[in-house]
């Protein structure tokens, strides 16, 4: 018998203690162990649970337990997150997070903490919920070089861009209603600014790469400027608008960035609708490999927390070979130096000559036409070029008769 | 450093060793121990190979060799890899393989000799060439019960049908093409008939059943019949025609076929195309995951193995929980017992008296409509009923005024 401990008893801890107690039998016969659970650690009480009597509210139940081997962390945040953690790994209990932001942060840490000890640090569900990814990207494809990861990584978001897609409901109406499903927190800035997909593509540039990328480091957008104008010449050009969390291995730097970006009607990515993630990893002998699903969720995120807890009692005494080294950041090259084609759309009181002068700004530009534009609107999308080079031309396009009203990168997926 | 052998040197086994060869410290660094390939077996000479010191053209100078502790079966075929893989497990070393048909008929045999000696017997590159589906099924997906997995399973059927899709190609031309381009066998009756694709969903529902089931027992459809005008009508249905392997846990029973269906636009599966092959599988946790990429190829291929030669490394000493038991296939529904809606084109000098002998027969059936449709054809989708009363009924339909063309199942994914 394996003992564990599950730290918070929110939406995905509730998920996880009810899957190991209802498949508490099939579990046991496949990692050949029975995994019983010794504490649950919250703050709340839960005198209905089924194990109400194994419920504490202090950390140091757990942490001074010798017959605990295994912690689950599902309890989100740094703090005291990150402190309860770190201590389980130096104290000889291998952990088990669904927290992204605790393996953004802190992972090459936790990481080293856990090799210096011979323990297990997984975190499967911190990235795409119940999608397998962080084990086929460590173990399957770890014969092959993998230079470019693109991801629709948060749900959320890729869920009010489908309504504003499909249904041409406004952002404003999107984000209303995926509050009222449950899909977004009253505080949505984590979800919309894009610090969720940021922190997720973070883990798995740090993965494929073995050096830790730290959020601040990367160029992050969220979704709150894209009107459904966009969402129009997006279908015009060909395409749809989706929230793109991309690194790719740009010589020794690593490019990444989290913004919207227009993707072609015939990019993988381009059918994912609703909450759903779907992960697209480039391997020099795989090629292209996708890995979509459910990317939240009660169940699916607890059901990647429990095969990690069974991967970890299958791994007790021999660790999983999972690492990425500390790193300064200064592997990121900086956005400004990131290059791509611009969709740019223009007020105008005259698009012949705004034509002419975003042509001399930016090079040969493609006109976008959609059906009912308004008359005064001009968009179209640039050659590929820098960041700062395209900013630059950006800002000098706007003058007496001209007025740009926004910008989206094409993806080159 | 552990040292391997590699049993057949043509498309797959030549990548393995190139690949290990060519990343070997890489490989090393992650595996923490250098591998060596000491023996390749293959009856041809390949004096050009870096290693071709190290080629034997006889079994018994790997099964004898004790210090050989990792066999790769890349040479296809059940004899004489059968027998070679057998004693290779009775005799103190793990196997990993890329052979389907191998681990199709002898799966459960090899399992349990495998798990006798405590040894490994590893088959990722058996499905889905590249894209990593054993390990995340058996893994990631350990705290799901999975009641069901549809997939494109057979690249090369796939690349025949998306040319009579995209480019109205006849099936004749697309064989021609793809035999051309090297994606089909000059005898391509094990692509074109099914049997592939039958041997690798018998894979994935031997895994998630834990119960081998033998191909004899799957009823399986190829390509051959289908025509141009069953992409056309599928089309004008809303959808494409795709080769489908599938599983569904029916209550005890298994419903398990590989046949040409009808798909929907807007299914995860209708838009992978040319040589991809795509897995989706549902889970009671996770709800649906997809995986997606090269099916077959020799690097995609070739990574996948090697992929598992690592894993093997790593668990030298403590296997990988992976196991089925044999069975005698009583567990497999009658495909005349499984249910689906039919697509069915029915030749008639009178349309409307044949619709109404049809909706006789079958009940309520949905006519599908094409532009310049020959006069006399009637296309239409049956409710979903039991395949013996459909094809009593499709056999009642043809009479003296209309003769039945063809049927393709309705996927109901």
């Amino acid at each position: 018998m394996i003992q564990i401990a599950v730290m918070g008893h929110g939406v995905v801890g509730s998920g996880v203690t009810n899957i190991l107690l209802n498949h508490n039998d099939e579990i046991a016969k496949k990692v050949q162990e029975e995994i019983y659970i010794k504490k649950v650690l919250d703050l709340r009480d839960f005198p209905d649970s089924p194990i109400a009597d194994r419920f504490t509210k202090s950390f140091e139940d757990i942490i001074n337990d010798d017959d605990i081997k295994i912690v689950v962390e599902v309890m989100g945040g740094i703090n005291p997150a990150y402190d309860f953690v770190k201590r389980c790994l130096q104290n000889g209990k291998s952990v088990v997070t669904s927290n992204k932001e605790l393996v953004a942060s802190k992972g090459a840490e936790l990481l080293k903490i856990a090799e210096d000890n011979n323990l297990n640090f997984l975190f499967e569900a911190s990235v795409g919920g119940g999608i397998p990814i962080i084990r086929p990207l460590n173990q399957c494809l770890s014969a092959n070089v993998i230079d470019e990861i693109d991801g629709i990584l948060n749900g959320t978001t890729n869920f009010i861009l489908t309504k504003m897609i499909r249904e041409s409901m406004s952002f404003e109406d999107a984000l209303a209603l995926a509050q009222k499903l449950g899909y977004a927190e009253r505080n949505p800035a984590a979800d919309v600014e894009g610090h969720d997909a940021c922190r997720k593509i973070c883990i798995l540039a740090s993965l494929i790469f073995g050096k830790h990328v730290y959020p601040d480091a990367v160029h992050t957008e969220g979704i709150t400027k894209i009107t459904l104008k966009d969402v129009e010449y997006a279908q015009a050009w060909g395409g749809v608008v989706k929230l793109i969390g991309s690194v790719k291995l740009n010589k020794d730097k690593q490019e990444i960035i989290v913004a919207p970006m227009f993707i072609k009607n015939d990019c993988q990515l381009a059918n994912v609708d609703d909450v759903f993630n779907a992960i697209l990893v480039k391997g020099d002998a795989t090629g292209e490999v996708v890995f979509y699903g459910k990317g939240a969720g009660k169940l699916p995120t607890a059901s990647a927390v429990v095969a990690d807890v069974m991967d970890c009692v299958n791994h007790i005494e021999q660790r999983r070979n999972i690492y990425w080294e500390d790193s300064d950041n200064r592997d990121v090259l900086p956005f400004e130096e990131t290059k791509y084609a611009m969709y740019v759309l223009v007020n105008t009181e005259n698009k012949a000559d705004t034509l002419e002068k975003a042509e001399k700004l930016f090079g040969k530009c493609d006109v976008i036409s959609k059906n009912d534009a308004d008359e005064k609107e001009l968009a179209f999308v640039t050659p590929v070029m820098k960041f700062a080079d395209f900013d630059k031309a950006y800002k000098e396009l706007s003058d007496g008769t001209s007025q740009t009203v926004t910008a989206i990168r094409i993806a080159d997926i």
